[in-house]
């Protein structure tokens, strides 16, 4: 049986999470039983959301449990099987935990997935071909609702998520705005991405500020906006956001150390009759076999070219996940495994 | 011709509301043109919104030009005629403004309503079978989408919107919290309007505390929120929403002189996955039918009684409107004119 080295959630964040709360541990991976299979992680996926869930307070997810594997999605290769379902050398994507090896019950109903890596390499389905890329066009689509020649915003811009977003609005005829940290991530998003604009919310002190740039960006307001962000950033898109606009509310990774983010203007959401509304992908699983195909056919085409950043060794994991939410990261964080 | 006591408004205001920005005018009253009526005004509403309108900058209607009579919605009477479609006699509610008669173009659609009173009162065409009871309606009906066992709340409950949205809430089969300013108006919206219970936002200094007596009033939460005032009793409310609850946002009269007024916790609308939508009921007239019928049921059944404060003469607007600002109104606020 493979040593399989594992990372723990330790202790729980007083408000900054920190390397502490976590701890490596090494097991040995157990035999299988009838159905099950071993899957080696090539990757694993680490997400904002990965923050809420170290917390014990009400969230929309339950608490990660201490003591316990954290809890992440993984992409990687089948390598014993006593399943029908599965033969060894299957690339699969499942949630499998930040951890070298999982063992999954193959019956269990959406515990893996079986992917195709012609077109797509097996990394992506962590991202633009997976639950990030699925949450941007859920966003998009389903809250937002664009016409062709709206102006829409995305905050995040480089990441997994936004990047998905924009090559999604692109292909429905929308002008896209995004908002990223720093000139290089900016220069990406234009350059690499095909955004029609990038605002870096670092050279602006406050909302109003940020929101000037924007009228510049979009002169003629701003139709849609997804939110990752909250705090300035989403104060400063809601001051040029036009009648009858949407938001699409997916993260605010800003306030998840526990910091008070209020929302400066709520007064505009009714003067400009907006809507906000609040969601998460893994509630809307019916749209998941739309969305991964359109956006596989973005990947598969050249249309969407995600941007990756790879820690090396699940020992890295804690570091790069504290990086995450400080905005380190440049395009997908994932953790490379083999 | 009839002398016509008007009030104008003379200048705007640089914060907080006054009596020095209006200014009372006397004309005579025009000779009518073909296809005109002369309506005395024995009705004029106040309302909220319309300190919006005296502002200059951008809001969701037109400011309110200056020295020009104060838009208003106005109930009263044709005394003379030279339209084929009225008689003196007849009963009318239309947007008269804030004075004793009004000319109106009765060719215009929209510009006058005949209206029955044998079941019910003129002045309630102002209240609960009029903008304020639509306004509840819409609110409602199309934004919060009730099911039976719904725990609803309403803020300014004892007011001519939160009073229609109790009867229509109770009408589907929920479950209807008020909250109010005052033991009294408390007392009226539970004994009389039949809430299932009201808070007095008086009684409790922060968000905080008025959220805990909201939770002992709502112990399964809140599925569905009409918003009136916003600032601490909004976020009170929202730290009670369950996960896919819906906020009406109708108002916001907290904020109507400028203060500051932000929301403290926007990431509950991302954990509890809500929806706030904005809206005003005049751009929704294809509802107004259908919302009035059921309106004036429920009058003419006694299963909504609207309360009223009246205000006696024009001259006395002014004063009436900036005490509808700070709450001192007790039901629907009107100028009495006859």
């Amino acid at each position: 049986m493979p040593r399989n080295k594992q990372i723990l959630l330790d202790n729980r964040p007083q408000a900054e999470a920190r390397a502490g709360n976590f701890k490596l541990v090494t097991t040995e991976t157990p035999a299988l039983a009838d159905g099950q299979v071993l899957v080696r992680h090539h990757f694993l996926s680490l997400d904002p959301y990965m923050r809420g869930r170290m917390n014990e307070s009400r969230s929309y997810a339950a608490p990660q449990p201490l003591g316990q594997v954290m809890q992440g999605g993984t992409a990687g290769e089948v390598v014993e099987s006593r399943s029908p379902k599965y033969q060894p050398g299957d690339k699969v994507v499942g949630m499998g935990g930040w951890q070298e090896y999982s063992v999954v019950d193959a019956e269990q109903p959406g515990a893996l997935r079986k992917v195709d890596t012609t077109q797509v390499p097996l990394s992506h389905y962590l991202g633009a071909v997976g639950m990030p890329g699925v949450t941007a066009w859920f966003g998009l689509v389903k809250i937002i609702e664009p016409k062709a020649g709206d102006t829409l915003v995305v905050s995040a811009a480089s990441g997994a998520v936004g990047s998905a977003f924009g090559a999604l609005a692109k292909a429905r005829g929308c002008r896209v705005i995004g908002i990223a940290g720093g000139a290089d991530k900016c220069r990406y998003v234009t350059e690499q991405l095909g955004f029609d604009a990038c605002l870096d919310y670092k050279q602006h002190k406050d909302a109003v500020s940020l929101s000037k740039a924007l009228k510049e960006a979009a002169p003629a307001g701003v139709d849609g906006y997804f939110e990752n962000v909250g705090g300035m950033v989403m104060d400063a898109v809601m001051l040029r956001m036009n009648a009858f606009s949407r938001i699409a509310l997916c993260g605010m990774i800003a306030g998840y150390d526990g910091q008070p983010l209020p929302m400066a203007y709520p007064q505009l959401i009714l003067v400009n009759r907006m809507k906000i509304q609040g969601f998460i992908v893994s509630e809307h699983m019916e749209v998941w076999p739309e969305a991964l195909k359109e956006l596989g056919t973005l990947v598969g085409t050249g249309k969407l070219r995600p941007r990756e950043s790879l820690a090396q060794g699940i020992e890295s994991a804690p570091e790069a996940f504290l990086g995450l939410l400080k905005g380190r990261n440049f395009g997908k964080q994932l953790v490379k495994l083999v």
